[in-house]
């Protein structure tokens, strides 16, 4: 079978899982420097996101690591599936908070400083793009696993 | 070729095409009923987003009734392929629009009254919640017709 780059087991995957983490780590810890986020249902739902998709990231950034550098793991449909269907989720669950959490913070530096000064609204907006950022690696990573699952 | 049901051209996908056109129509409803929308980005990005839905639901639904009840058409690579980046996109903007819109109506309703009486924010969560049924059919499509894509 011909290797499909960014699919499962490959280099590009590799980096796509790398900036999975790097990027849902920085939206948990932009989000998480303080702890006024507790008030409002949409920074808490990002943290629970991120919360999930940063373990999601990590395991598959080994496993990516392992077939990569150490040895090649052999592709099995029942595999890709699970994979298939936890990216699409978390994928699917980290757009609703990026989106969540940018209105609500655009909400609030309309409404003029009620309720934040502009610096943490900035960085509420920081930790929303990061979250964006992360659904769009998420999402890629899908799409290519997609691709590769009907030829097994 | 076997056909796949809710893929392209079938009556399943029909059905898929009009309850989105359904689901939308019924957001953008809720959401105009009055013109306060315009304060805010959320809800005015919803009326966008809800704008390029359903044109793009109504053709998709009047081919697939063509295709169904008059004259089966030829499923070309081409067509599916357009058919397929069109249902991604607006699956996406529809997701955003749908969790930007209800996150803004909760805090809103957390308020207490800042800024909209109950009934209205009732409205706008209404909105919200076609979006999101919207989304899901429209994610199903593409997903179904994803399916069929690598075997075209």
């Amino acid at each position: 079978m011909d290797e499909l780059p960014g699919a499962f087991g490959t280099s590009a995957s590799l980096a796509l899982r790398l900036g999975q983490t790097v990027f849902s780590s920085a939206s948990l810890f932009f989000m998480c420097l303080d702890v006024e986020f507790y008030s409002y249902t949409a920074f808490c739902y990002l943290v629970t996101v991120m919360g999930l998709v940063i373990p999601w990231s990590v395991t598959l950034l080994a496993v990516d690591a392992y077939s990569v550098f150490v040895k090649w793991l052999p592709i099995q449909r029942r595999l890709i599936l699970i994979i298939l269907s936890g990216d699409m989720v978390l994928s699917y669950l980290s757009l609703a908070a990026a989106c969540s959490t940018a209105s609500v913070a655009d909400i609030f530096l309309d409404a003029g400083g009620y309720d934040c000064p502009p610096k943490l609204c900035g960085r509420y907006q920081l930790s929303a793009a990061m979250a964006f950022l992360s659904w769009f690696l998420s999402s890629a990573s899908c799409l290519f696993n997609l691709w590769l699952f009907p030829s097994l």
